[in-house]
């Protein structure tokens, strides 16, 4: 993270905002880096999204850190107070989808042994290729404070969610047909939660932005993230 | 939570303590309450829980919003800064357990006419007993500034850690013994896996209680929730 010298109010809103796309892209790298990992059984790549994922929590707490000397010495109202809360509660789900991430690249390295039936691979990658773009999507939105855009992340949610549950009852087929593949079909469940968890995060972010533009807060308590 | 009118910052600070002390008793009774309609087939239970999450999203937003105010209006130092810092995180991580609460609850709804194995039961009653103590001893912490206790809870996580692993291995045995076992079985890994995530963010708190009182920030990276 750049650590130029700050110069005005603005400056500082302005930094915080790119230090969030910053955290954003790398959050994704490391996602998109974690399901190439799972899918081509690719270990090195795994350990490094387990590695970096530390760098995104330094992130997250720098971020933290900023947006609350910010609100201290700025004392800021409306649009730029939002601003900052904004980007402490992105930066805080942006770190959880890091650990998702993290969590993905564990359990590829648990399974690389494992031969991994070709329909399951094809629904966790579309699964993925699903939550990814929403993650991509409510990090545009951000960036252009688009609340359209938001808002038809915040709905398409659903969308993976079905998938999802579609992809779940597959994988208790195939463990039913065949106990030997208990084993990496549970990891495999897992990760597919842990995607299907970003989408929920991304959810989150698209009712912030919503917050950050409108000032208004959205009803969480219908989309909070499921945590299971 | 109470409304009355806050007359000096001192007050402001602990009126935010007293609120993270609340919500920490919510959260406690709502995952106590899960656990008990996930082991006892309790119906209402479960559904009482799922509802009572709402609560505990709207204490979370409160509790952001008050420290949040109190740091634009007082713009605190040192130890009030910190003190209202651990506030917005601690409550984060509250609101993130009471999810966790609702997703048990939910899968106690999905598993409700299924008869669960009894050595299970006792393995995921043990699980959340140690899962439970954990969020109990960090909230005692927090309310007494204890930061050995904080420590001890910290380094205490492991054991939860140890148990989820064992349990987890017997799940899987259960499942490829019968088949007819999978479904109910997935549904309590998902369990057994947000009762361990339950000691992943009483770790949190405890890192966040250490910060607060010694100003230091606990290397979170080792220990960050798996969050899979």
């Amino acid at each position: 993270m750049s650590e130029h010298i700050v110069t005005s109010y603005d400056e500082e809103l302005r930094e915080l905002a790119r230090s969030i796309a910053e955290m954003g892209g790398l959050v994704e790298q490391q996602l998109d880096d974690a399901v190439n990992a799972l899918l081509s059984t690719n270990s090195q790549l795994a350990q490094d999204v387990i590695l970096g994922d530390r760098q995104i929590n330094q992130m997250h707490y720098q971020i933290e850190e900023r947006a609350i000397l910010v609100i201290a010495k700025r004392q800021p109202m409306a649009q730029d107070l939002r601003e900052t809360v904004a980007a402490i509660r992105i930066s805080h789900d942006l770190e959880r989808v890091g650990d998702l991430g993290k969590n993905i690249a564990k359990r590829a390295l648990a399974i690389e042994d494992q031969r991994m039936n070709h329909q399951l691979r094809r629904g966790v990658e579309h699964l993925a290729s699903l939550g990814l773009r929403q993650l991509k999507d409510v990090l545009d939105a951000y960036g252009s404070r688009d609340v359209q855009k938001a808002i038809s992340v915040w709905r398409s949610d659903d969308e993976i969610d079905a998938m999802y549950v579609s992809l779940f009852r597959e994988m208790l087929t195939y463990m039913m047909e065949d106990p030997r593949n208990i084993g990496m079909c549970t990891h495999l469940l897992f990760c597919a939660k842990n995607i299907e968890r970003i989408g929920d995060h991304a959810t989150n972010i698209a009712e912030t932005i919503t917050y950050l533009v409108t000032g208004k807060q959205m009803e969480r308590a219908a989309t909070a993230p499921s945590a299971g």
